[in-house]
């Protein structure tokens, strides 16, 4: 069972919720799922726009039996303020409680994993919340809750965004172009290439991925003619990697990664920068990115698209990256727990 | 007729040259085209790799009577010296000779355009080339050849990357990446944006092109809080030129703007550096991608890849990209001359 949190709820994320309870319930191997959320917010969004989806409040032990029925929903007490399409920063406290809610079940082996509904920062941010963004703070609760079982080192999120065509994970993300180059350091790649490493064996049963590095210059640099990065950090950091066992190559040239001959060398491409990540998937995959959140101490998955507040009264939103999402989340958890029970 | 140079010998243009005119020598309206070479070089290389090509040296009027039945070589006295894979300082003189007669051969109106294959950069520096690349010679050449024929603007070649699925150009191409913010000018993005608009009236028949200008932060920088490039620079830039009669917009997130509903609301992007721009065309079009030069006083494309010293002794080339170039100076040149007609 996955906890799907609500997202803000002048979003798409509910609409999104609904949408995937129709697609999925009668799948016979479903990713179920419930949402913790306002149920009359629910309700009243499923008559607006007309979709037949009856709404079930529940514990969460009771809804795997529920889901083929009713999309089940963990209430919690704040109620919906805004209306779709506008934000209402009184929401702010009802979708974080959704989302510490989740992270609390997942604590307390409720849930297998989470999956998150966009959020907007700015109408959080208005209403206090002070971390960088959904990643981060869902770092610092897994700190907060499992601190006391986690190794020594802390928690480090590391996005990467998956699709079948292509996996892929930006380095550094939400920064200024002109500050990457100083961002990307020998230390971040060495523990990102580790991080995702780790949970490849640990959750894609993949015990040896081949991580390839683009370089950050064009063309990689051309043995320095174009940028010293790659000889005086990445090539380290990779040379670094292997000395660890991990299957690390590159720095290869990014403009020649990520077509198809190209993609079938490696299984995770480790770009230097958001667009040089995010360009090759929402390319190939623009309807099917999941965004995954890897180094946490529990399976979070997310759509790769935001709030849409545009288009959220419309009821036209496509559940096709959440869908995705909750398939992969589901996946992830189960070879999380076969390889726990093997162990 | 088209004038195609040989390139670097010891890499896959000649080969590439052979193939493409096996390909394409009995269509009824190939892209019919002369190269400038040695020819017994040719020669010998269609025995080695036992390809049934006769080749006929020819003067350039002759050419075109010619190539239905061979490949029409317009000789250059220097005989090529390096084996294949293993470049020789000794031919940089005739690669440079074989694009000089290319361009003296279109200012004479004995070439309707240019289709230049793979040179080696650092060859030919060993041997005292001066110029940053192929495109930059060109330049200097166009503007020598063409200099009174010329309106007062000097020559600023554009290089434009075309495909089907794709046409994008990069504002800034090889340099380091931590020189991109700086090099980003206004003047740079209204300049480019200018000869992109006017080379695609004058040479695809498009009149009033839409071009969509990427932002050169992450979210072309989310209103300032990820850089102010995209405020101060980009944005009036683009103004500019509206300002001037040219549909420009943006700045778009870079990420969201190559999927297939996206590329189908502009027709040419301009990127803001290398990757940006080569990432989304090779990740679509990775075979048949075509390297044109915008600004110049002639038709100028070439195949979108480099010499390939490592596999230039097999015999595998792919031809695609470059018989794809033919085929788009071919139509380039048929619509400028069309055009001048109409005038």
């Amino acid at each position: 069972m996955l906890a799907l949190t609500r997202g803000d709820p002048s979003g798409i994320g509910p609409e999104l919720a609904l949408k995937a309870w129709l697609a999925l319930h009668e799948e016979p191997a479903a990713p179920a799922f419930f949402i913790i959320a306002d149920a009359e917010h629910l309700g009243a969004l499923a008559a607006r726009f007309a979709m037949p989806v009856p709404i079930a409040i529940c514990d969460p032990s009771e809804a795997a039996s529920i889901f083929p029925k009713a999309l089940p929903v963990v209430a919690i007490s704040e109620k919906v303020q805004g209306r779709l399409s506008q934000p209402d920063v009184a929401d702010a406290s009802g979708t974080l409680r959704s989302i510490e809610t989740a992270a609390a079940l997942v604590q307390a082996g409720q849930a297998t994993g989470l999956v998150t509904n966009p959020i907007a920062k700015e109408v959080l941010q208005r209403a206090g919340f002070a971390h960088q963004g959904h990643t981060e703070f869902l770092g610092k609760l897994a700190q907060r809750l499992f601190g006391n079982h986690l190794p020594d080192e802390t928690v480090r999120p590391v996005m990467l965004l998956w699709s079948p065509e292509l996996a892929v994970v930006p380095a550094t993300i939400h920064v200024p172009l002109a500050q990457v180059p100083k961002l990307v350091t020998f230390e971040l790649l060495v523990e990102t290439g580790r991080i995702v490493a780790q949970d490849y064996a640990r959750r894609f049963a993949h015990a040896a991925p081949r991580l390839a590095f683009t370089g950050l210059n064009p063309h990689a640099g051309e043995s320095g003619r174009m940028g010293r990065e790659e000889i005086d950090i990445i090539a380290p950091a990779i040379a670094e990697l292997r000395r660890q066992g991990i299957d690390a190559r590159g720095p290869f040239p990014a403009d020649t990664l990520f077509h198809a001959a190209a993609r079938a060398r490696y299984d995770v491409a480790i770009a230097m920068y958001h667009d040089q990540a995010l360009i090759p998937i929402k390319t190939l995959a623009f309807e099917t990115a999941v965004n995954v959140t890897l180094g946490l101490p529990f399976v979070r998955t997310s759509p790769d698209h935001g709030t849409a507040f545009d288009i959220a009264a419309e009821g036209k939103a496509d559940p096709s990256s959440l869908i995705a999402a909750l398939r992969l989340a589901a996946r992830l958890a189960q070879t999380e727990a076969a390889q726990s029970r093997a162990a």
